[in-house]
């Protein structure tokens, strides 16, 4: 490529990556937007939620609308090319996280839809927090082309797995203690099972930056790859 | 490009096709697999769908890395381009259908742990038959590059998400009457989301098609645009 030509795909790149990380803000207040209208019972902010969702679908269309353009008019090869295909995966996974954090603010809704307030007996916040760091991580992992963070993903996405496990034993012995609560313990197991999921994309996020920046595939490749791709970061840093 | 080049595009393109629908062959197999599992306590057939997930992962790995190849080597623009970013997303979706048949056989496995014989209580066959079928229809339409099954894949995936309400609402009446089935009620619950999920992958592999072909991105655009695109492509046959 002329250097003129690699100015303009740098900038269209740019322009790419920008909306990435706007469409992972957007998605962010989501996933906070819907644990706290559950927590609180606010119900205009749980349909905030619902309704925002078409938001991010369109951006995802958007930004892989922009990438297939910027490979057909600039060609790229090597890492530019590897940097527009992981801008792709990343829309993807980020839309699902969009997807979940509308299925908590719908059982949200339902849980709150009774003319009493309604208090979960068994508590995802801690859950929740843990995934919503491992999508802030992934993001600024990608915002800075950092792969250092991504074993440190991995990491909090066993304890997201572990805190799921906890509550579905709760949430068994409370069913069994009271079978009225089992319509309303499922809710908060499926709400559990997206809080989940959202750190599963978190950790796909950060496995692209990895191939993004290092061109090598570590999905399915286990921790260990994922840390020693990490080391050879740390090391030249 | 040449014709030559071109003809060399065709035959990379080819190869690329073949091998996802070798994969669709696979993740077919594993959900037929873990369903049958299921129903007959099979369980060497089920050990061996969750050791055969790998091999659906590898595949994944070796055709994104053909696709990101062929992009880079042949500079593939408008349909040519849109057949590799294609193939891409329909892997990526068959890796998660291949997944969705692991959790199956893991909950499988644990329902059959026991030494006596589990019979679940909720039937699940309906609504697995429907998804295993919208799964073959979005096989054969990327084979056959046939828009017009997109519909009725949509059509049907409002089924299996009628069957997975019944399911729910089997199975709380069934742990209200005897909480002692919980947790096994709980396994069938997650099978038969699986089995929903499965119906989701399976829409968005009929959609990728429509995008292949006719250059038209139908997500979230509602059941009107993929019946627009359908009927293009029956007026035009």
């Amino acid at each position: 490529m002329t250097e003129h030509i690699y100015k303009q795909f740098d900038a269209d790149l740019e322009a790419i990556r920008s909306g990435v990380l706007q469409m992972g803000g957007l998605v962010e207040s989501q996933v906070a937007n819907a644990i706290t209208g559950l927590k609180n019972a606010d119900k205009a902010l749980i349909e905030k939620v619902i309704a925002g969702d078409h938001r991010i679908n369109l951006l995802e269309v958007e930004i892989d609308e922009a990438c297939s353009q910027l490979i057909a008019k600039r060609q790229p090869a090597a890492s530019d090319l590897r940097s527009v295909i992981g801008a792709m995966k990343t829309v993807t996974d980020l839309e699902r996280i969009g997807d979940e954090a509308k299925k908590i603010a719908k059982a949200a809704r339902r849980l709150h839809s009774g003319d009493l307030p309604y208090t979960p007996k068994v508590d995802v916040s801690h859950a929740a927090t843990i995934a919503q760091e491992m999508l802030r991580k992934a993001l600024d992992s990608f915002a800075r082309s950092d792969v250092t963070l991504a074993p440190e993903i991995a990491h909090k996405d066993d304890e997201v797995d572990t805190a799921f496990e906890g509550i579905t034993r709760q949430l068994i012995t409370y069913m069994m203690e009271d079978p009225r609560t089992i319509s309303n313990s499922l809710e908060t197991l499926f709400i559990a099972k997206s809080i989940e999921r959202i750190g599963d994309h978190a950790v796909n996020i950060s496995e692209y930056v990895i191939y993004m920046a290092h061109g090598r595939d570590v999905r399915y490749a286990g921790t260990a790859a994922v840390e020693q791709e990490a080391a050879k970061e740390r090391t030249r840093g």
